[in-house]
């Protein structure tokens, strides 16, 4: 197995095994063995059984669609514009996987710290971005928080729903944030 | 003492005593001794020693104000243009004193939860009222999480900062959210 095909085993395992134990009573280990792996070849591709949940991608993607917006666009627009680009920039991923993993993890109270991390890590790429793109500080916390507020709303949402398009409800939220809809 | 005065004698002291052993060491019983009035008494004002701090009577102002806001205007616009006109309609506290509880509130990681609870219950009165004024239940969803979370990050920073008007603060940030500054 390649190592894309092995995380892909891994991730497959860990979601089937969730949905037939539930999050909390799935092992390590037992990942692993549904896999076809040890448990150490687990712990190398993921730090925590959380990571198979919330591990994410996209940070630098978008950091990087940030500091390519014009300098005269104002840093809530950067960000919604670097999203919406760094969002078509990587392959549709396969939609019912990824409300899968949502639902399981707005779903377990035990997540919500590593959803928290997970999340503040994004916003911090996001506001690092603007900041070196120009935006004084305490703007730039400011748009990448309300930026990840819209987007994690959106995600939630979507995800208890039955939508089936991803990139839509992101759209969506994208121009909820930049002042339009309804 | 009238009400307002027994309520703030009480947080006053409770000020005071977190300001000199801490939020953890401080007891309702000596914020109530302090204020010269009994425990009980406290527990009619504040349910909890967090709620001093954490207290929020600006909700229902929020919500009445979005609704006031013209049909055309999409949500997050109305949340905007409902949080500037309601910092405005109440009479300007005294920026110190909410500095210092925003202070003792970002340092103190057993309230926490507290403050969640506390945004959560803003966030749903701002979204509450988006819907009453006809936006979809996700669009108000996403406008009323992307404002608080622009609000709440700026009220940190104001916080650790020792920029004097809060007023000024809360603007910068809407102007943030509403796409323009920098």
């Amino acid at each position: 197995m390649t190592k894309a095909e092995t995380r892909e085993a891994l991730v497959r395992a860990a979601l089937e095994l969730f949905a037939e134990r539930g999050y909390e009573s799935t092992t390590a280990a037992a990942i692993a063995e549904r896999a076809g792996v040890t448990e150490m070849t687990f712990f190398r591709y993921f730090p925590a059984k959380s990571s198979v949940l919330i591990d994410d991608p996209y940070d630098p993607l978008i950091a990087e669609a940030i500091l390519r917006q014009p300098a005269q666009v104002p840093p809530i627009r950067a960000a919604i514009a670097a999203i919406a680009e760094g969002w078509k920039s990587v392959p549709p991923p396969a939609s019912a996987a990824v409300r899968d993993r949502l639902r399981i993890v707005s779903r377990t109270p035990s997540l919500r710290g590593a959803i928290a991390t997970s999340n503040a890590s994004t916003e911090a790429a996001i506001s690092g971005a603007l900041v070196q793109r120009g935006a004084p500080v305490s703007e730039a916390r400011i748009a990448a928080a309300a930026t990840m507020a819209a987007l994690a709303a959106a995600l939630l949402d979507w995800a208890e729903g039955d939508e089936p398009d991803l990139g839509a409800a992101i759209d969506a939220a994208l121009r909820v944030l930049a002042g339009g809809a309804s």
